[in-house]
C-alpha cells in the first residue's frame, strides 16, 4: 500500500473528478460513522462521496486506490453490525442515490436495478406488474437492496420464500482498482466458472462495490392470507410448539416467536392492556391456494402443544396482529440502548437455545428481551445497556454486555448454530468470528479477500480484523 | 511445485498408507480416463484411488502435494465436460465408495451425507422420512450427490424446486495440502464470513474435495399430480407456447421441450408410432394441491398457442409420457456419437434460440436434435457425428463440429444466456469460458483457485486452463 499522503491531497482529486458530490459538511460526515446498531466509528471520514453513476464509484475507487485510502460503502445505513460505519481518514462512498431500476421482466422473472434503492420502494414498483422481490427484512421500509446484498439479509418470510442468497442472480461489482465486473448470468441455471455472486452477497463491502444487481422475482402470491396468534405461559413451551409446527410438515410463510419481556415492552409502546406476566406469543401466517388448511391444521398443532389459539382470515386483522411483532425495534430503544444480536440455530433446537437464553439472563443478572423468525431458527436477543456517548459521541457496550453476548454466542455454537443469521459481522461481532470459521477457514477466507482487494482498501477493520 | 518423482514413489507411497485401496488394474485406469461426454483424457492416470473414509482423501492429498502429483476426483463419472477424466501421471480419486447417510433430520429439514452416494438412492431413503432432495439431474439415477455438488447440476424440476446451489447448507471440503474445512451451516439461515459453500458448488474438482455434505430437504408435495402432452406444429410454435405458459404466471414442475429430430429419435427406440413430421411437443407436469387447476390453466394457454393438448391425471400415465423425454439420451446414442450441449437462455429468449439452433443446422450442414427444460430456458442440442476413436481409445469431437458449437454459444450469449446451465465446463468448454467471463473475471476466479490449491494440483487442465 502506498503511505497514505495528506488527506487534502485525496479531497483535492475527489473534488476535482467528482465536484460537489464530494460532501465533507459535519452533519454529512457524522451521519456516516454510524448505523441501527448504536455503534459509532471513532473519528470522522474524509468525506462523503454521493456517487450517482458506476463512473462515480469507478473513479473513486480509482483514487482510493492510487491513494491508499480506505473506502466504506453504504447505503441506508440500517445495518445492525457497524459494518458501513466510516471513520478516521476513509471515504464513505454513498451509493443511496443510485436508486433506478433499469429493467423489468415479468415474463423472465427478473429486475435489473441499482443499489440505492429502498426495499419497499422496489417491491411497491414490483407490485404494479404482479411481482415481489422475496427478501423482507424488518428493515425494509428504510434498507436499501444493496445493502440487503452486502449483509446477505433475511427477514420473516425466509422458511418459505428464501433469503437474499436465493434472490439474487448476477450482480455488478467495481474492483479496489476501480474495475467493473459483471458477475452472474439473467437465466434461471448458470454454471460457468465459479458462483461469485454468491460469495459477493453477504461479504460485507470487503470485496468490492456492488452497483448494479439481477434480481430473481416472484409473482404475487394468490389466495387469501391467514393469521394465527397463540399464546402460551412460557417462552418454552411457544418454542417447543413452533418447533411441533415446523416438525409437522406445515409450511407457514411467517413463524414469529416473542418472549414476555418484548411482548411487555410492545404492548406499553403501542398502548394495549399489558400480556399476561411471563405469556410468550407465536404469530403465524399462512398464503397461497392452501392457506386456510393449513391455518387450521397448524392451530390444531398450537393447541395440542398448549396454546391459547385465535385464527384470522382477515388480512387487515393480520396485520394488526403482526403489527405488534414489528413494534419490537421501538420497543426496545424506550427500555435503552439495545445490542440486538442474531444467533442461528437449526430449529429443533430453539427450545434448548431459549433455555441458554434464560441461563445467561440468569448468571449475568440481565434481561435479555428476545424475538425469534422461529420458521427458521433465527433468534434476535437484545441485550438492553444505559449507554453514555464518549467524548466522540462513540457508543460502546460496555464489557458486562459482551461478556453475556460472548456467553450467549458460544450456547448458539454449541447447538450446531452460528454467530449471525442475517445482520452480519461488520465490527461487532470480528473477535469472534474465527471461533466459528477455526483459523483455517478464517485465513483462506481473507486471503480471498485479498484477490479482490490487494491492497486491503475495502472496510478495512471489519469482518476479517482482530 | 515440486518436480514430480518417478510415478512408482508416488504409488509406493500411496499404497503404503491406503494399502489395496490403490487399484492399478487397466481396466479401473481405463474407466477413470472418461465420463459419459465421450471424450476421454489422454494417457493413463497412475492409479484410482478408492477412498472409503475422510482420511483416506486427506493422506492421498498430502502425498500428492508433497509430491506434485495432480488429482482428479470422480464419483460416478456421469458428467458430460469431462471434468473428471483423469489422465498421465494424474492420480483419479473415487469417493464413490463413500455412500453413506450420516444424519436424517425431519424436524430440520436437513441431511447430512457422505458424497459417493447416488441421488436415487438418498432420495429413496429419505423418501421413507417423507422427505425429498429436490435437484433431480436427469443422470440421477446413477449420478452421485458428490457430482451433482461438484458441477452444481440442475434438472427438469429447476424452476419451481431450485438447483443444487439452492439446496446446500454446507459441505466439509479437503484441501489440497490435506486440511479438512467445514463451511456453511446447519441453520436457515446464516451469513457469517463469506460463502465458501456456494463457491465449492459447481467449482468442479478445483477447490477440493468435497467429502460430506449438509443438504436441504424438502418435505414429500402431497396432492396429485397432472401432466399435460401439447403437439406443436413445429419447435418455434411449442417453445413461443412455453414462454407463454412461463409468463402466464402458472408455475409447472416440469416443462420439457423435444423438437422433431429428438421426437423422432426417441420414438424410434421405443418402438412407438413414428410422429407427425416436424412436430414438437411439451410434456409438463404440475403437483401440489393446486395442481388440477394449474392444468386447467395451462391446457388453455397451450390451446390459445396452437398445440393440441392433452390433460392426464394419473401418474402412470404421466410416468409414461415423461419416460419419452427420459429416453433422449440412449435414443441419441443410436445416432452416432453425440456432443450433448447446455446453453441457457432467459426464457423468453427461447424461441430465438431455436431460431439460432436452425440457422446453425443449415449453414453448418448438421441435424442438432434438441430437448430444452423450457419451464427454466436451458437447451441441450445434440451435435451428432461418427467417432473413430484414436489409437489411445480417445475420441474427440471433430473441428467442424465445434465450429458449429462455438457458433450456438455465441448466440447464446447474444441473447443473455450462459454456456452452461448444469453441466459445467470441464475441459470441453474451457476454450469459451473467458468469452463469457471477461479476462478481469476469468483470472479473478483463476486466482481464487490459487488460494485453495496454490501449486495447483487440483484437477489442472480443467476449467480455469487454455
Amino acid at each position: 500500500m502506498n503511505t497514505p499522503p495528506a488527506s487534502t491531497d485525496v479531497l483535492a482529486q475527489l473534488r476535482a473528478v467528482l465536484g460537489d458530490r464530494v460532501d465533507t459538511d459535519h452533519s454529512a460526515l457524522q451521519g456516516a460513522r454510524a448505523d441501527k446498531s448504536g455503534h459509532a466509528a471513532a473519528g470522522m471520514p474524509l468525506a462523503l462521496v454521493r456517487a450517482t453513476s458506476v463512473s462515480d464509484v469507478q473513479e473513486t475507487l480509482r483514487i482510493a486506490s492510487a491513494t491508499g485510502t480506505p473506502v466504506v460503502t453504504r447505503g441506508a445505513g440500517t445495518g445492525l453490525a457497524g459494518g458501513a460505519n466510516a471513520g478516521t481518514g476513509e471515504i464513505a462512498l454513498s451509493v443511496r442515490g443510485m436508486d433506478r431500476i433499469l429493467e423489468v421482466r415479468p415474463d423472465d422473472l427478473l429486475a435489473v436495478v441499482e443499489p440505492g434503492i429502498i426495499n419497499a420502494d422496489l417491491n411497491a414498483a414490483l407490485a404494479e406488474h404482479g411481482l415481489w422481490w422475496a427478501p423482507d427484512p424488518a428493515s425494509r421500509a428504510i434498507s436499501t437492496v444493496g445493502g440487503n446484498i452486502a449483509t446477505g439479509a433475511g427477514g420473516l418470510l425466509c422458511a418459505k420464500y428464501g433469503v437474499v442468497r436465493d434472490a439474487v442472480l448476477g450482480v455488478d461489482l467495481v474492483l479496489a482498482d476501480g474495475r467493473l465486473l459483471s458477475l452472474g448470468h439473467r437465466t434461471v441455471k448458470g454454471v460457468t466458472g465459479l458462483d461469485l455472486t454468491s460469495l459477493v452477497i453477504g461479504s460485507e463491502g470487503t470485496l468490492g462495490v456492488v452497483v448494479g444487481a439481477i434480481l430473481k422475482l416472484r409473482r404475487l402470491i394468490p389466495g387469501e392470507v391467514c393469521t394465527i396468534a397463540a399464546t402460551f405461559p412460557d417462552v418454552r413451551a411457544a418454542a417447543e410448539a413452533s418447533a411441533a409446527v415446523t416438525a409437522s410438515g406445515a409450511q407457514p410463510s411467517i413463524m414469529e416467536l416473542m418472549d414476555a419481556a418484548s411482548l411487555s415492552a410492545v404492548h406499553a409502546l403501542l398502548q394495549l392492556e399489558p400480556p399476561t406476566p411471563g405469556a410468550a406469543q407465536l404469530t403465524i401466517q399462512t398464503d397461497g391456494p392452501a392457506a386456510a388448511g393449513e391455518a387450521d391444521a397448524i392451530a390444531a398443532v398450537l393447541n395440542a402443544a398448549g396454546g391459547t389459539v385465535a385464527v384470522s382470515h382477515d388480512r387487515a386483522e393480520g396485520e394488526r396482529l403482526l403489527a405488534i411483532r414489528r413494534a419490537m425495534h421501538p420497543a426496545m430503544e424506550t427500555l435503552g440502548t439495545a445490542l440486538i444480536e442474531d444467533v442461528s440455530v437449526p430449529r429443533s433446537a430453539l427450545p434448548a437455545m431459549f433455555d441458554e437464553i434464560a441461563r445467561v439472563e440468569r448468571e449475568h443478572g440481565l434481561v435479555i428481551p428476545t424475538v425469534a423468525h422461529a420458521g427458521d431458527g433465527n433468534l434476535h436477543p437484545n441485550f438492553i445497556f444505559d449507554a453514555t456517548p464518549d467524548e466522540n459521541g462513540v457508543i460502546e457496550a460496555p464489557e458486562y454486555i459482551w461478556a453475556a453476548a460472548d456467553d450467549l454466542f458460544r450456547a448458539a455454537l454449541r447447538l450446531g448454530g452460528t454467530l449471525t443469521g442475517e445482520h452480519g459481522i461488520g465490527v461487532l461481532k470480528k473477535r469472534w468470528l474465527a471461533d466459528e470459521l477455526g483459523d483455517a477457514q478464517w485465513e483462506l477466507q481473507r486471503d480471498i479477500t485479498r484477490v479482490f482487494d490487494p491492497a486491503g482498501i475495502l472496510n478495512p477493520g471489519k469482518v476479517f480484523a482482530w
